[in-house]
């Protein structure tokens, strides 16, 4: 079986007689042009793409438009007054048959700057992920590739336009003909949870004709290997409030009489997963498309990552007996927070009047987000708690012994794109062509990307193209770029333009 | 059994052949004095004796040696430098065999003033718990029992202190002369924990010395009737911190395969304890001393308050299935708060770093603290819990699956006084003819009261004679004492002074 399995993961990635050539030229080039990718890049994170502020939003769209046209490429802006513009691209290329667009976005989580190290709108070059000296990298006699750009959007998701600027760049420069049409779509809204997209994606569907979509967003395998990923989980997220008495009372005059909501919402909780992350409700792994064999062989040739990772997140076990990536396959109950009572010094001693819980389902193929609502909803019925969507008045609350509000964010659902396919195995060769090494093929991303989106509306294969590193503490204070995955990046984009034929 | 139940209850208390006299000239004399009575409250009230301020807490502990002082007592503060002094007073009444021992605090909780509808050092009259305007009392044609005095300490615990200086002037006004030698003992430091009271009791006990001590403290019984309490639990705290990952990891990227904290401080919980707060510790109950027949007959003989306090307290059941004294006769597991990760808009999807939970034991006799803790200790481990004191490092995180640190507060033990002692039938008949009618004889309150220190160094009957209402939010903003608690209070206290032989 194993040997099956590798033989299978054999044929996902094949480097072509030229491998080496691409990868060689690009690098060279890049060698010889790092100031300039690092300068655009910081150019690109001084701009405040955060979706409080439209204005930078529109001046970041602007600059990208510019970008794209002083490349040749037929340019648009698209979208709602008033949301941040999607930036479109063309590109036709003579004799080429195929047309890949190349998706990212520009806008970034907003920040707190109180917590950064430094500004996260001047980005700054440090030597580690925790320095905190800054690098003055100009002066420098070489640039190290383990050194760190800090900035906001610096990673997620600015690398991977400045990567596909200067691969299409680097290109150029060494006089290599794009293999395929290329379309670019870069939106400012995806950190909001690109509220207009799909209607914008229907709007637009002629000028977004493609054969492949390549999602150019998320971090590459933790092993640093270049990566593709072929899919990734959906979500729904609920936040569920369980009751306890109106007023907070106190926990020795009526303690082991009156309700503990902190108490209940435990209970709530181990009754709905165990502690190795097990969905316990009955039924729930029913509706789970399982791996395809090719699947679980790209799962089975993946680099092991888990004793580092444990190492990395001090952590003693893992939940479940599986790899991550295997884990990741699974539809999974997260909890986000919980929030009851008080903690800590200067706390009263009193039964708390309710407990807040935020969950987030992360969802695979074959569920929906409806439909694991109904299926908790249920649950929850049968083990005796009344549900209710908004605030109890005192006669629910009365009336029933375990009331429990539910407030549900449907997100979206998972897709996996076939492994198999002949523009699946196209992009699998070229990111080996790009790596020089066997890449990463995940068969499923385990964090959100609304591949489905493309995918329902297109009907064509929808790949991730991730080149930010695992460790870039994106959505976080101090995110930052490690310089090897933009150098990585450009490679991959590269061969993407380039390498692609099917 | 229900009879034999009642008939022993029976037995409890009595009312003498001269009821209603006492009352009837303290009521009498009370409703000419109110204005008096309220005011020297609200001059309490106004002396912000919290445990922040020294200086306060001396001028308050100075203000009640002089009341004492002024009405003959021979008086004394006792106490290390730096801590509130302790108010000691003691009168000896010709004639008299027994000396009763009076004790209450006259520090409150803390403050946080902007939680409060009026400052809470600026005494407020207002018709209800959750009236706002105030009203001139003073201006009033007639002052109605269900008024309610605002400020912090009005109730817990200054309300037993005005209440005493009240029935001892009524008595010399009615020329009553008490049955008893009284003693004083007046703490400032009991919302602290009373840090230093055991030291000060043993270096005085021959001052202190007594044939009973009356705890006046806590609320009386929910049915508003006179209430003593035979008993108190006792407690034992211990803050549980359960580790995630060192960093908030990407619920996506790593839910179900980095083991999150919050669900595993639910599945914590939850094996310590079910929904109806049964904790399932094995043999947790095997130590706990049963109630006597005439614990039981006292607490079957109880008004019933539970529907009330359903709808008072909006809930829809009750943990157990038992009355709410005799549930709080058996020890209780609370979880007074949780805090994990983050809940609410404006949160990053991550799997949290660590859940903190905050649990009180209350104990009963029978138990101790440190046995809990060892009980506790001993499940959690044969659990698969590694368990810390301080901080874990990586090391520790790393090589065990399942790390909680505990932070215990031992706490003190439960006691209960025998309710059939000839102190204890005294003090119930006393009580009988303050109330007029059949008085709230409670085996144990749920709360915790030092008894235990009293009653293990003077080896006397320690019984607990509150006044507040049960609704006066003490420890919480707004804490306010209800008029007609007050007017029974000098009842009680009246009737303590004057009409208790054995």
């Amino acid at each position: 079986m194993r040997t099956l399995l590798a033989a299978l993961a054999a044929l996902l990635w094949t480097v072509p007689a030229f491998a080496g050539s691409l990868k060689q030229d690009v690098d060279g080039w890049r060698l010889k042009n790092q100031a300039t990718i690092i300068t655009r890049l910081e150019e690109l994170v001084r701009m405040p793409s955060v979706a409080a502020n439209p204005k930078d939003l529109a001046d970041t769209a602007a600059f990208l438009q510019a970008q794209l046209k002083a490349r040749g490429f037929d340019t648009a802006q698209w979208g709602e007054a008033g949301a941040p513009p999607l930036v479109f691209g063309a590109l036709r290329v003579p004799g080429a048959r195929r047309t890949v667009v190349f998706y990212a976005h520009y806008d970034g989580q907003p920040v707190i700057p109180a917590q950064w190290r430094s500004d996260p709108f001047q980005p700054v070059m440090r030597a580690s992920a925790v320095a905190t000296d800054a690098i003055d990298w100009r002066a420098a006699p070489s640039i190290d590739p383990e050194w760190r750009l800090f900035g906001r959007a610096v990673a997620d998701d600015k690398s991977s336009i400045a990567a596909f600027l200067s691969a299409f760049d680097a290109l150029k420069a060494l006089g290599r003909k794009p293999s395929v049409n290329i379309k670019v779509l870069w939106e400012g809204e995806e950190e909001r949870g690109s509220p207009h997209l799909a209607a914008q994606l229907k709007a637009h569907q002629k000028e977004l004709a493609g054969d492949l979509w390549l999602i150019g967003d998320a971090p590459v395998h933790q092993s640093r290997t270049p990566t593709l990923f072929f899919g990734a989980r959906g979500g729904a997220g609920v936040e569920m409030t369980v009751y306890g008495p109106v007023r907070a009372l106190h926990d020795g005059h009526y303690g082991n009489w009156v309700p503990n909501p902190a108490a209940m919402a435990a209970n709530l909780i181990a009754s709905l997963r165990d502690d190795d992350g097990n969905i316990l409700i009955p039924g729930f792994y029913d509706d789970v498309t399982p791996p395809t064999p090719a699947e679980r062989a790209a799962i089975a040739s993946l680099p092991p990552v888990e004793d580092a990772l444990k190492k990395e997140f001090e952590i003693g076990r893992s939940e479940g007996h599986e790899g991550l990536t295997a884990s990741t396959m699974r539809p999974a109950m997260n909890i986000r927070g919980i929030r009851s009572g008080h903690v800590g010094p200067g706390g009263a001693g009193a039964i708390p009047v309710d407990a807040v819980v935020d969950v987030t389902f992360r969802l695979v193929p074959g569920q929906t987000a409806q439909h694991v609502r109904d299926e908790v909803e249920a649950f929850l019925t049968s083990k005796g708690w009344t549900i209710v969507h908004d605030d109890p008045d005192a006669a629910t609350r009365t009336d029933h012994a375990r009331v429990v509000r539910l407030d549900w964010h449907l997100g979206y659902p998972a897709r996996r794109s076939d492994m198999t396919s002949p523009a699946a195995r196209a992009a699998s060769a070229a990111e080996a062509v790009a790596a020089g090494r066997p890449p990463v093929l995940l068969p499923m991303m385990g964090g959100g990307v609304p591949i489905y989106m493309f995918q329902d509306i297109f009907h064509v294969p929808v790949i991730g193209l991730p080149i930010a590193n695992h460790d870039d503490d994106q959505h976080a204070p101090n995110e930052n770029l490690r310089l090897q995955n933009l150098w990585d990046g450009v490679d991959v984009y590269a061969a993407m333009m380039s390498e692609m034929t099917w």
